[in-house]
């Protein structure tokens, strides 16, 4: 018989949050699981790193019957998570590293705000095969059963064929019952339009909540929104070497040596 | 007499640090100047933004002789102060955007972990030129002169020539005094070794400060590490898209639909 996969869970709604028990459950059918992940909600948290304050790992015992061999929770972010799972608290190098399962979509322009891509780029980083799943549902209670059916296949399959190197995967699952299948896509052009909700404190202070409208400009049916419009699960490779190639040439020709 | 360019300034060290009071006087010279800053360092906030707190700005008075028209601190990230800025504090759009002068490098693969680019970033999917700044030395004490004489003269040349949409520039000054020019670059491929230090705290509890040693896994001329260490200021022409189009074909291959 071949070994099992050793596969490390993480995400970034923290260690309790519904959507990693689903995913600590979907891949221990799968394989070894080890869970590093935050001991708080840290969405939002983009690829943030601790680096002006400790960090605090402890064992987590809360859900045994998820079926990982350990569980740590963390008190730093998502990347701070794989950092500290891959150098300090596994013996080995996993096979696989998966992130989420999010509550809420991180499509499009969201994954640059994203913890739970955040944590799969970081083990991308370390040439780890690496997945970040995010179900189109915010809520607390959304029902996971057909993200962590597609998570399972997604994993399964990057075990078997590998990932290109330098790759880590961006999959969204439309909140719909009746999914159509998978779709490999690119990114949508999209951006918030933010509103402030602009308020004044019991003591007479003005503070602001963030708030916006999500804008998507791209009308393209190669993109992940609309394979999620459509009822499709979304793939987006992504890669972290941000250099805009095509815009090199036209940068030549700026004055700047004069 | 032409209408002077509207200039936002930001950073993510903190509206006191030595590197954006460099910025400042740099933008002042060049147009009108808005700064909206972290009221505290934000490095290594990647693009953190503050979505389940509420967020303060107030007027920033510390430093009238640096010629802004007007200051803000605000209890945010860098991408917070830039959306505040945009859609709540500037009267319009500003003509440009900058970031830094970061204290320390912000070069290859800290662009992901680099509040100071989270910002420009930020700017960029809106539309507006921007640019990040980073002086490849932390002190904070650090000498600025060449670094806010080539800020000054890139920020006017993308006023002059404006940088294609969708991309914003990763600059990184060497810490050399004898700075040989501009180069243009490729993000590098690189990482970080991370090692944990544990260490046990006064009342017994284990904790680990993150450190690292950056790991460069490429040997090109045409990188930003190559050009900063033969001494050239590297700029590095940034996109959001995070499509790796390259791997797209290989993933149609897997069997997701079965």
């Amino acid at each position: 018989m071949e070994k099992r996969p050793l596969i490390l869970v993480t995400n970034d709604d923290g260690i309790t949050a519904p959507g990693i028990r689903w995913l600590v459950r979907t891949m221990a059918a799968i394989g070894d699981v080890v869970v590093v992940a935050p001991d708080s909600p840290q969405s939002g948290k983009g690829h943030a790193i601790t680096i002006d304050n400790t960090l605090y790992a402890q064992l987590f015992k809360g859900a045994p019957e998820d079926g990982a061999l350990v569980e740590y929770s963390c008190s730093g972010t998502p990347a701070d998570c794989v950092k500290l799972a891959l150098h300090e608290l596994m013996d080995r190098k996993p096979d696989l590293v998966v992130s989420g399962i999010n509550h809420g979509s991180n499509s499009s322009i969201n994954v640059i705000y994203s913890g739970t891509m955040s944590a799969a780029i970081e083990a991308g980083l370390e040439g780890i095969p690496a997945i970040g799943f995010s179900l189109c549902d915010f809520s607390w209670d959304a029902d996971f059963t057909s993200a962590a059916h597609y998570a399972g296949v997604l994993a399964q399959e990057a075990l078997n064929q590998g990932i290109p190197n330098g790759v880590v995967l961006n999959v969204n699952i439309p909140r719909t019952h009746e999914i159509k299948g998978v779709r490999i896509c690119r990114q949508a052009r999209a951006n918030w339009k933010e509103k402030f909700d602009k308020r004044k404190s019991p003591m007479g202070k003005e503070y602001y909540w963030l708030t916006g409208v999500f804008d998507l400009q791209d009308s393209g049916s190669d993109t992940d929104e609309w394979a999620l419009a459509e009822g499709y699960v979304s793939v987006v490779p992504v890669h972290f070497d941000l250099t805009a190639h095509h815009a090199m040439a036209a940068l030549t020709q700026w004055k700047l040596n004069g």
